[in-house]
Parts: C-alpha cells; sequence; structure tokens
C-alpha cells in the first residue's frame, strides 16, 4: 500500500534523521532554551526578515491554535473563521474548550475576503443588542487552506488592511504554509507574512518534521508572556531542543522549501493527469492536496493499493477524495499510483 | 559542563533513536492509529497485567494531566492533590484552566495519605454550606513524588481503599514513574498500579524517550471517549507512529526498567557520597533525583563544571539543590561529579 | 410611549407584588432553603405531574441555559440547537464560555425536528474522523421558540423518542413558556414536558415575575450536586425566598396560564388587525410575540407612540419588526395600537 | 425564632419596596438602559466623586466576582487573595470555571498586606521557572472582610501604591462595604475606594436592597466591553430597572449609609455585652458580624430562641459562631438576643 490519505504518514526528512541523531547525547537546558533553537529562531527571523519578531516552538497544530487565540481573544470575543476552517470543525471544539465562540464565515474554496470580515464586523457593531453577541475578537486563515487553496498576495493585503482598520488582529495558520510558498503561482513571502499578519505558525509537522509548529509573532501585545501560555495549554516541549534542530535543520539552507516544492509538484503530476482524464476537482488546488472527483469503480480499483482519504458523495456514481503529498513521497510512487488510475479508467 | 539539573537533557536512548531511524520512512496511519502502538499497548498492557485497560499516547505530562483530570471531573469538582504536587504549582494554572480547583492538602514529603483524603471529604461534606465549595471529585498523586519520595504498597492500598470507598477516582501521574518502580525498596509494581488506581500513566520523556507518555485507563467510565478528550486538549500527535514505536522499544524486552534501575543507581551513588561527606537532605529520596543541602560556597565551585537546580535557601550558608540522573547519565560523569564534590569540600 | 419591543418592560403582576410586600419582614433561611421556595416546588411539580422532580430557582435565562448545559455535557460534546437559538446567537458566547460548541442546525420557524437530530448525530458517527469534532451531547429547544413558534406534541414526542434512542439529554428552554402552553391550537402540557425532557424551565421573567426561572430536572443524573453547579456559576440568589415567594403566587392557584393566556389573546387580536390590513408575517406566531412585515413608513409613524424592536429588512420598502405583548399589557393599549396601525396605513 | 445567621434572611428596607411597589407598573427599556439605572449610576459617582467611573449593576456576588476577574486577567494569570477571601472559598470554584487559579495569601485577620503581595509578586519573578506558574495578575481585597475586620485608609493606601508599582489591578469586594463605611473607627470614604482601586462593588444584597450589586470602575481599560461580560456571566437582569430603582433608592439621600450605621450600632452592643459578660472573640470585628467564643452549652440554651452560624470549634466546650445584624434586624431583637445572653450563662 502508498498511503496518500494525509501529508503525515511517515517520520522525519532525512537530514532532520540524520541532524537528531548525532545531536542526540549532547546536553541542554529544556524547554526551548537552548542554542539550537535559538539558531532555528535566528533562521526563521531571517527567512521571515522581522528581526524583531518572538519566534516560538510549539509541537502540534490543535495547540498552536489554540494557544494563539486564547492569548489574543478577551473572554466576550470570538474569532472569525471560514466554515471550512480547521479550528470550526475538526478540532474538537478546542477553541470553544478555552472559553471561545468561533464565529464562521461561509467559504466555498476555503478562503475569506477582506469584504466578508467587514460585514461581519458591521454586522455586529450596527446591532442594537451586540452586547447580546460574542463579539469578533480577531480573524483566523489557513494558508494554505484545508482546501488546497491559496490567498494571493492581493487578498492577503485587502484583509490585512481591513483587520488593521478594525483592530482585528490577523492569525495566518501554516500547518501546510511550505505547500502555499511552493504553490503553482503564489507570490506571497514569509516576509509578506511577518508583514501584513500579527501572528502565523510555519508548520513543520506536515512539511519534514517528526512533529513542531513554529510560530512567529509579530504583534507586540501577544509577545508578552506567551511562553506561560504556551506551558499552560500543553505545548511546551521538555526536550524542547527537539524542535529546534529540527527547525535549524529545515531553515539553515532551504530544506523547508525544497521539501515543499517537491512535495507540489508531484502532486501538480496527479492533478495534471486527472485532468487529462477529463475528471473534475471538487477544489481546485494548486498545493499539495488534490481532490479529484472520481467514479466510484475506479476508487474501489485504486483503493487495493493506495490509500486516500474520502471527502464527500458527489453524486450516486462519483466521490470526490483527497490525494496529498509530502516530503516523503517519490517519484516511483507518485508514477504509480497515475498508471494505476489510467489502467482503473 | 555536565547537566545534571533535571532529567530531559539529552535526547533518547540510543535504541529508541535507531527504531526510529530504521521505520521512519514506513507509511502509517495518523494519530495513533498504527501498528506500532497496538503493539505498544499490547507490552504495557501485559506489563501491568490488566488485559482490558486502555492505553493512549500523549507528548507531555501537562497535556497528560490536564487531559485525564477535566475527563475526570464534573465542573463543581476540584482535585485532591499534596501542596508539592506538579498540578498545583508547575503547570502555569493549566487545571484550573480547565475549570477546575486543585484542592491542596498540606505535606512534607510530597505524599499524601489515606487519612488526609478522608478527612478533606469529611470536611466537605460536614460542612453546612458545603454547596458553597468545590467538591472533591478525585485525587491525584505522584509517584515517584516531585521530593523524591515513593508511595509504599502499603500507602497506596490505603489510597485506593479511602478513594474507592468514597468513589474519588485515584490518579497517579508517573512522568517519573520508572524511578519509582527502580527505586530501593520499593514494593509497587504495575500490576498494582493497575490494580488500585482508576488512571495512571507510564512517563516517557523523563525515562529514556523523546517524548511521550502512556496513560493507562482502567476506570471504565474514563475509558468512553478518551480519543476526543486528547485531541480536544491538544495531546494527538498526527504522527503518532512515534509514540508507539518508542513505548514498544522500552516495554518489549525490559528496557524502561533497565534504563530507570541505572539511573536510580548512579544517584544512589550521589547520595552515598553526600552522607559521607557529613551532609544532609532536603528530603530522603531513594529515586533519580537527590536534594543535598549544601555549602553555598561548595556550590559556587561545584558549578562551574556541572549544572543543577536551586530548590531553597535553607540557611545563610546553605541551599538545597536538585541533582536528577536519567538514561544519558554516565558512570564517568558520576564520578567527575562526586570526585569533584569531594575536592570542593 | 407603550411598550410593545419585549415581555419585560414591568415589574410583576401586582398579585406577585403584594405577595412580596406581605412577606418583606419574614426571615428565612438563605438560597432557596425556605418554605416558600419548598411550596413553590410543591405546586410546580404537581402541575408537571411529577411527584420525583427536582425543582431549582435560577435568577435568569442566560444563567439557567449555561448552567444546565455545562452540568449535562462532557468536555468534548457539544448542544446541537436551532441556529436561532437563543444560546447559539444571543448569550455572548456564554455556552462556549463554558467550554461547550454549539452545533446548530438550519432552522426556518425557529424548530429543529427529531430528523435533523438523527441526522447530525449520524453524520457525526459515520464521519471516519470522529474524534476530531465536538460529539453532539444533548439537545436545546426553546418553547416557544425565539421567533414565536411551538412545538406540537408530535413535534416533540417525536423528538424525545430519537434523543432517547440516542442517549441525548433533551433540555427545553421554556424562557417564554407560558406563552407556549396558552398559544392558539397547542396540544402540549407540562405534564408532557415532565414525561418527554430531561430537564427544561418555566420563565418567571417574561411571564409575570421580577425575574426568575423554575428549573425541572426530571433526569435523575443531572439532579445529583445540582446546587453546587447553581452556585458555580452565579445563579443561587442569596434571598431565594423571593423566588419561591414568586413561583408560589404564579402556581398556586393558575396565575401563571391566566398572565398567558391573556398576554396570548392581545398578541392574536394584533395578529388578526395586522392580517386584516394586508400584511405579511416574518414568522407565523400562536403566541405573545408578533413579527409582521410593515411599510417604514408606517413604522415610522407609529414609532411616534411606541415602542417595537426591529427585526430585519425584508425590502427597500419594508421591515419585519416585533411587538410583544405580556401580562402588563392592557386591552387600552392594544386597542391604541391596533387603532394607530390602521391609522398609518 | 429570630434570625442572626447571615444578613440576607429578610426582604428589602420599606422604602425600597415601596419604590418598586409605585414604579411598578412603568414601562422602561430592559437590561439596565433606563432612567432609574442613569439616576443610580450619578448618585454614585457623586457619592464616590468620580465623575467618570462606569457604573454597572449586577445580581449577586459571585457573579460580580468572575465577571470582574474574569474581564482583568490574562488566561495565565491568578488572583491574589487572603486566604480567607470569599472567592477563594466559598463560590464553588467560579473563578476556578473561568479559568483562573486564586493565588492565596495567609491571613490571620481577613486582610492581606502591601508587604505580602511585593513578597507574592517578587517570589514569582525571581523563580527561573516562573513560566511554569500562574502569574499574579491582580489583587482581590474584601471591605468588610470575611472575618468582620475593616481596612484602614493606611492599609489600603499602600496597597495601592504597591499594586499600581507593580501593574496590579486593585478590586475591592463590597459585598459588606456599608458595613465597613459604617465601622467603628473607620477612616475610609467611597471617595478613597474609587481613588485607590481599579473597581470595587457596593453591595446591596447584604445591605437593604432585595438583591444586586454595583460595580464602579474607575480603570480604563476595565471599562471597555464590560456590558457584554455581565451578559456571557449571566449577570444582566432582563428587567434591570429593578436594580437602578434599588440603588437610586439608596443613594439618593442617604439610605445605604443609615441602614449601614443602624446595623452595625446593634452588632456592637452585642459585642460589649459579650465582652462584659467575659467571653472572648475569634476576630475582633468593629462591623456587623460578630464571632463570639461561646460554651456549647450556653449556645444550645440560645438556639431554642435565636438562629446564629456555627463558625468552628476552639475547644471541647467552646465554639466560636457568627451572629450578623442587617437592616430589617430591630433594638427589641437585639435586647431581646442579649438578655437571653445573659440569662443563659
Amino acid at each position: 500500500m502508498t498511503r496518500f490519505e494525509c501529508d503525515y504518514t511517515q517520520g522525519a526528512h532525512p537530514r532532520i534523521m540524520q541532524r537528531l541523531l548525532e545531536t542526540n547525547m549532547e546536553q541542554t537546558s529544556g524547554y526551548g532554551n537552548d542554542e539550537y533553537c535559538e539558531r532555528a529562531r535566528d533562521h526563521i527571523r531571517k527567512a521571515c526578515e522581522a528581526p524583531d519578531a518572538a519566534v516560538h516552538f510549539l509541537v502540534g497544530g490543535t495547540q498552536t491554535n489554540t494557544t494563539i487565540i486564547a492569548a489574543l481573544l478577551r473572554p466576550h470575543q470570538g474569532v472569525l473563521s471560514a466554515e471550512t476552517g480547521h479550528i470550526a470543525g475538526h478540532e474538537t471544539g478546542a477553541i470553544e474548550a478555552t472559553g471561545h465562540k468561533v464565529l464562521t464565515l461561509p467559504s466555498e474554496d476555503g478562503k475569506i475576503t477582506a469584504a466578508q470580515v467587514r460585514r461581519a464586523y458591521d454586522e455586529h457593531w450596527n446591532d442594537a443588542t451586540h452586547e447580546h453577541m460574542a463579539q469578533p475578537g480577531m480573524v483566523y486563515v489557513s494558508q494554505s487552506t484545508e482546501n488546497g487553496t491559496v490567498y494571493s498576495l492581493a487578498e492577503l493585503t485587502a484583509l490585512s488592511e481591513v483587520c488593521r482598520e478594525l483592530s482585528l488582529p490577523l492569525f495566518v495558520d501554516g500547518a501546510r504554509l511550505g505547500y502555499a510558498l511552493a504553490a503553482e503561482g503564489n507570490d506571497v513571502t514569509l516576509a509578506d507574512l511577518a508583514r501584513l499578519t500579527d501572528v502565523f505558525y510555519i508548520g513543520g509537522t506536515k512539511v519534514g518534521a517528526l512533529m513542531g509548529e513554529a510560530v512567529v509573532i509579530v504583534n507586540e501585545a501577544l509577545k508578552r508572556d506567551f511562553r506561560y501560555l504556551i506551558k499552560q495549554r500543553g505545548g511546551l516541549l521538555a526536550k524542547g531542543r527537539l524542535l529546534g534542530v529540527q527547525f535549524e535543520t529545515l531553515f539553515e539552507d532551504g530544506l523547508y522549501m525544497d521539501i515543499s516544492r517537491r512535495a507540489v509538484s508531484l502532486a501538480i503530476q496527479l492533478r495534471d493527469a486527472v485532468k487529462e482524464m477529463g475528471f473534475g476537482f471538487l477544489h481546485d488546488s494548486p498545493t499539495n492536496q488534490q481532490f479529484p472527483i472520481l467514479p466510484n469503480e475506479l476508487l474501489n480499483t485504486l483503493a487495493q493499493k493506495h490509500t486516500f482519504s474520502t471527502w464527500t458523495t458527489t453524486d450516486e456514481q462519483h466521490t470526490a477524495v483527497r490525494f496529498c503529498t509530502s516530503w516523503g513521497t517519490t517519484q516511483e510512487e507518485m508514477d504509480e499510483l497515475i498508471a494505476d488510475l489510467r489502467a482503473a479508467q
């Protein structure tokens, strides 16, 4: 079986494993106060052209989302998010468990617009009984989104402008940020993210690390006491060096982008093959997630050798599914998948 | 510098690293639904003589404590704990952040007694205004404790009996469980823990793993839906296999106990040397943590080559400090530490 | 100005005021442990034909909703509710502040169906990743609803059956329960509610009391420790007698229903007049809330003498508004309102 | 039976009842947006010499404490309080239910000192692992305290100075504020409280009202959005006018102080009689709560005609009890209590 169901089926990129092995016996302070973390932070600040950013390493995405959101909001505030946002549907109510409502906005493609944010804000404040409703307190977007789509620089700039005008901090969930940076047609850089958002994170778990997310905080108010918040939400790894070593390896000479580009390029091969075969897609994705709509029979045949995720039934004969590529996907595996797709047609 | 300040200064035991390397390219399902986790669960159930126990792997201790405690309590209940308990003082209010009060009991040695639990329970229920107070809803103890001490089988049995009589679930924080099992004079087994408690965990982070805690749930009511709770609190590792591989390695042929015994034996060498030199201890510990009370001058000299944690000032000339051993501590390092102690005297 | 904007613009029914005055100097225990509360509980149990029900008095609706919902759910569970439900949109995220997600179901008329509950349940449990989503843990409905509509006995029975089959406790928010019981065509009794639900409350604030909601708990598991939960959420009134006196007065000889019937009958006069004038309604309500869609010019004229709530703009010339009647609305006021409506046409 | 067990055994001062009756049929907006509330706010601002203060009315004390504390703290912060503080022991973990730890300081007399606050702050920040502990984020004191004692102006000024130096907001729980203002030897005014604190409240429930607490916010940051927070915590009374009418009556011409002075003067008669009889006190209180230590036999006799609260057993023959006076206590009742005490001796 070759697994395409998600982008975290394997361990870490071999260079990361090698580095973890080499440094295994070194003795360092715990909780991220070590030289590996320090160097990783410097690499990330440099990559983001944000010399004053605070950089923290957490273990996983749900932790990171709850820690940041609960840190930014006052108790009566909620977070605006696409209804497709990871925090809205796939974190077992973790945001609500910190006391906050997720205020969802409709979305077809996984993205929300500056105009939607402004409308939600206006609707709230124009309502005479607004004190009886959770107040929009910040904006959450994912890059790339849960649908595999990517915000353009123009879209992100518009969101940033409306957020700043309305004093709503903007948070970008970058669990799959590498694949957005490497997406076909992408025009957003890490430096843009640091310039346009209040806080974002650079996903490691889904982009070649064993685990780990690097939070980049630009907003001064959020920097304060952030380590307390990480500790309280269970995200402060005792052997923090492990995260430092991984992000140092990913960022010291471009490995993060190499991994991302490779995975995206393999995904695009799949997309093009599916298109050529005449099938459509649930979402139009330029990243490592592809959502083809395929005949059920074909999927049954395919499932004998490959795993994928079932997304939604589109009609009686067809199902939309998801294939992901990652650092570990090989050209051979993709060739075989495409060959099997063609053969099963 | 040799680091003795805590038991998580280095990576993982080499056999664990080796196994992570060997399996790095294997593709598995995420979130703990893989064969490594399955086998690790089996090993642990066998070691605990608890074939029906549910076993789950979480990343770190604070996560594990909050997940278990919040799962067990109703909103108006609190958790009884020694005032020295990790949840009472060293988790940035993580338990309170889930809505629950930590009801502290005085403790000199890090332990609480069955009699204290009964008294707290009776005081609560005998108070005419008990509805105005957080209700004792469960009992938390650490094994080994934050003071390095260990509950005897008799003590644990007495606690278990009173807890069952009073319908208070008993939870054992085993972040350092290996060192308790390997302690001088210990008479408690994993099977005893499974028999006497409702839930406990077997710490990996401090006993040779990169990270990871194995929760063993005996109480039927707590088993239900526990994976939701792990996910909600951010403890469900995407690449769950990593935890399975580590616990499989630790439990398939006794490595967990080998590591623990070695570390305790090195700690006892330190203890005996300190005693021989005529110094006292803050706590009388038979485990991998030693708390000698040493002259400040000696500590200044020692600090040039070794790290340790400062615990408390006992008088103007003396300070209680903590030295920890772990899987990575070598005989050479201990010999040198003891030699330097003697030389500095 | 005559106020029709809501059903809590005035104090309490004169008989309640009289009784509060008469008993003002009596000395009783606090927190609901007094004879007035005891008698009021008995009257309510009798009215509900539920001799074993636990009855508690809280001050207001938001408190009552949060207390009951947080008492019923485990941390990873959410509450199913119509998207129009009071807890979904008008309590400033109070449910989320207790840690729980409100799982909304679409609704045109303010009601949800047994089929919707079953579908939401099935969708959750059939999803392979259900542990990553908040689990449906109970069902919340309002009677009468926020739209003025009323569940029929058949609808409520169907809801109850599916809830019991799926082990989802059913909670009825009865902030306006009197107006439902007195609604045109209503076939649901208090005894039906006690038989079909796990817990419901009988609203006092909006039905003639100064304040106060009487919670009727049928579900045994929820009875336990409920006073702790009231205290924790701030709903335990020190001078609890005040609530007992009010509910005793409302329930000792039918005042609650007299008030409700009178208010509904006045509202129906308004409804019939509006219909006769040829205007439509946003919702088809047989209760004390009426939602006519009226020309903006007419509303401007009317607003000089009467208050009402603006609900929604239906087109450029028309707005849906809400008029409420209550215990205090007089026939003269209604006559004048209708006359002014006609004159302004 | 005459009830002295607490200060909320009866309804409201007759002038308040009269005013509620007179205004019962008036129609006003809900939720505190009415002229009675507006005038009451003005009276309170004047009494506090704080023209810019925000004044809000909530129903009860637990609600008020949780609303204010949760509004002031960030998630990782706790509230410093005397171990005897109402929030520490008598609110069923309500503060923890909002996510925050109560950081208790030892106290013999119910008060804490500026030096204790500084020490707790320094201990926190001087600890190398402070990020692993809940951070002191504000200070809570009661005036008068749960022990009946009163902060002097010098004590309160010292607390205020240290709080401002350390950026810790100072919150005064004034559930019994009237009795402190009327205490023997008191030198603190409402204007002092407004000058020295960030927020405090003026208790109505225990000082002559049916229910109600008036929050006075001086701190600008806390003013923002406070009505949302009241609503979320269930403290926004629908018929808000009821609270406005009561506080208007209490503050328009000095009734609040009249009530307080009368009750304190009756309590002092009891204190003097007890002293004269040669008995001691658990706490030395100049306010409406008196805590004599009396022989058990005497208490048994007394209990046949009077109620009081049992506080603590001081030795085998003696018990400390609490007697409270209130607006409703008459001279005749006090004379009889004292006569019965003397007779039973």
